[in-house]
């Protein structure tokens, strides 16, 4: 995977890790491998206690954050804390999470400059992502300063904190709105002085999945160090625009669970594994503890006071409901035809809806056997054209449908017995 | 934009629409243009009443779906129904809406089978969607035919429904998991005998964006009619994926509300326009009547009792609320900074969040230019810290904020006279 050298993967030691052997090629659905793409070997840089924390309805106490800290048993390799230069309890709480020993690598997210740089060393974290606004725009109105004043500025943090011995990203803010060549030149210089990690973010939310792969790709050829990523959702491609960061080569993706962040967030830790579990099976089912991504996001949902979004992947009420009748049958022959995820996979079951006007006589078929009824193929269909007609007049609810099959199976038996004794009587 | 004659667009007249004159190429967000792209000249296929009556909690009367057809004036070219051979009720609704002498163009979708085609040719529709699978799964678990049989079936269908002098097109179900060459031919062969349309649909929602682009653009090669796509969310792709189809050349797209539809649903209407919106402003905005969309989205919200999700893209409770106190400062100053989308598009107002532990002081000063006190900057900087350490304690409303800023002034007030006469009584 690293043969060309231009995949920092192994080159770096502390943060690549070998692919595994191109497994995710076995999957039918997956183009033809590509040595860069990171499909099949991507870290999670999980956030929510960071760009989470930005999101306009949470309030995190120590108690709350402490809880969110399962992200840890359910395997993600970094949690990235607010800066403790935000505020003194931000400080505190960095310091005690540091102190329980996590498998994954703590991480805070500071503004580059010396000052947070000083105050975030201090609290214990594994390393620092540090952030700079490099478009115009966010030169002009933002902090005000030019391109050789950033990376002066950048290369004298970075110096910093890798002679305390951590690690270092250095990212810009709003990439895609920064001019090309300043950006490459900066990521040159600060890999040159062995920045462990550049950062691309698409902090407004513009980029597209293509522009996202031809600027990955073309970092891929400018630095040695490993490419994290950081995308927000406004126009609705934050999942798609980390694939394809991952197939370009970037190795790192930032997440949070639900997505919550500035404004309606970013890649959601769920969205991204369900895009890349239907990738690479072997390698996310593996790395992560998949049963408990519900749990994890009611909490997280709970704390910030918002449902689950009703169509969220995965975990929305529906995601493995199926209702129009050509669906349902086929279905219930092999889950696989309308099911590209395995519910069983995430701890949840499937739905096969039959109390409707779309529904067809396989899935009533089926809930005949459920209520442990007999009828013929014939009777089923005629049973189904009942509830069809009463869900043309009114919506039914599996109660209502349940009623029309058990008062149409009465029907048939109190006929039986006539039929039966006809010969009899004949 | 026609001139290799690969794309459709002018050369079946009745689909296609000329391009607005490369008008995209003006947006620096966009990448160089491309003549197949059709980012800037693209079609709804508004597909709530079909789609979104598959969504697990739908059901559509027909006051309901009347109210839907808001989706005439707010500007989509086509509104797609559910078949008329799904129950009584639909075909009545069907007609109904036909008769309604609506801008958009009435579709209704059909399995590829002449009862079916005959039902939906009588009820007035402007054209039939027709759909089979095509994927080995579906010919195998669902209808049970082999490709032969469909491409049969699929001709004769089409030329039925030309003959009666309506607009038909040819879809496969499960495109993504179909054979590439069983899929190519039986698209040439459609095309040949005069189809409107072909679509292309990831049915399960498997598709990658690149997968995408890759596909429809070696299908815009093969065919010269129009290319419609259909794309589920299973993974959290359904509009980047969309998008890849246009840049590669696909001339329509299906949307519903809020996404709706089988399982987590489609392309959501708003979500695609909030990708398009960026890429193709002008195009959008004089096609569209953006204003419409909360209004819309509400109701449909109301009609199957969900509840908008928190981040949904343009109308989540939170899109252009703005907290991170670097954020605050910069979107005060220019709101390009943090914003791809101008909420003012949407008849829309950002909110900029300053009562909680993550703000600056340059949030705190425009509140207290709204709350109409006057504070110097250090003295803003003095009540932010107030702000901060008392939202370290506990969640702080807007209400709590501003009662920490007027009891600060109050405090500047009370010390100004003093000081004032210090020099008098010195």
């Amino acid at each position: 995977m690293c043969g060309n050298g231009s995949n920092a993967n192994g080159a770096k030691g502390a943060n690549g890790t070998k692919a595994s052997g191109g497994a995710f090629r076995t999957n039918p659905y997956q183009p033809v491998g590509d040595y860069l793409s990171n499909v099949a070997n991507f870290k999670i840089i999980e956030s929510t206690l960071r760009e989470g924390e930005q999101f306009a309805n949470a309030y995190f106490d120590t108690e709350t954050k402490i809880k969110m800290l399962a992200l840890d048993a359910f395997g993600v390799d970094y949690i990235e804390v607010t800066s403790p230069a935000a505020s003194e309890q931000s400080r505190k709480d960095c310091e005690a999470i540091c102190k329980l020993g996590l498998k994954a690598k703590i991480l805070t997210h500071v503004r580059c400059d010396m000052r947070d740089a000083r105050i975030a060393v201090e609290t214990g974290v594994d390393g620092l992502d540090v952030v700079i606004g490099t478009s115009s725009l966010l030169r002009e109105h933002s902090h005000g300063k030019d391109m050789a004043y950033i990376e002066k500025t950048a290369i004298e943090v970075i110096e910093y904190v890798k002679s305390k011995g951590l690690e270092v990203r250095f990212s810009s803010e709003d990439s895609f709105r920064s001019d090309l060549v300043d950006l490459l030149s900066l990521y040159k210089a600060v890999d040159k002085v062995g920045v462990n990690r550049v950062g691309i973010a698409d902090t407004v939310g513009c980029a597209s999945p293509r522009q996202v792969y031809d600027l990955v790709r073309t970092l891929r050829g400018v630095v040695s160090c490993d490419i994290e990523t950081h995308f927000h959702d406004d126009t609705g491609c934050s999942i798609a625009n980390a694939f394809c960061a991952l197939e370009a080569g970037a190795t790192h993706i930032d997440t949070s669970v639900l997505g919550i962040g500035e404004r309606n967030g970013i890649t959601p830790l769920g969205g991204l594994l369900a895009r890349m579990v239907v990738t690479s099976p072997e390698y996310v089912k593996s790395k992560y503890k998949l049963t408990m991504l519900k749990e994890i996001e009611d909490m997280v949902a709970e704390a910030v006071e918002v449902n689950t979004p009703f169509n969220n992947p995965i975990t929305g009420f529906c995601a493995f409901t199926h209702k129009a009748g050509i669906h349902a049958k086929a279905i219930l022959n092999n889950p696989s035809t309308y099911e590209i995820l395995n519910p069983a996979d995430f701890g949840l079951t499937r739905y096969v809806h039959f109390a409707s006007r779309l529904t067809g006589w396989n899935a009533v078929k089926t809930r005949v056997g459920q209520l442990g009824l007999v009828m013929t193929d014939d009777q089923v269909k005629e049973c189904t054209a009942k509830i069809k007609a009463m869900a043309d007049v009114r919506p039914i609810a599996i109660d209502d449908a349940d009623s029309i099959i058990r008062s149409f199976h009465l029907t048939l038996h109190e006929v039986a017995p006539t039929e039966a004794q006809a010969p009899v009587t004949a």
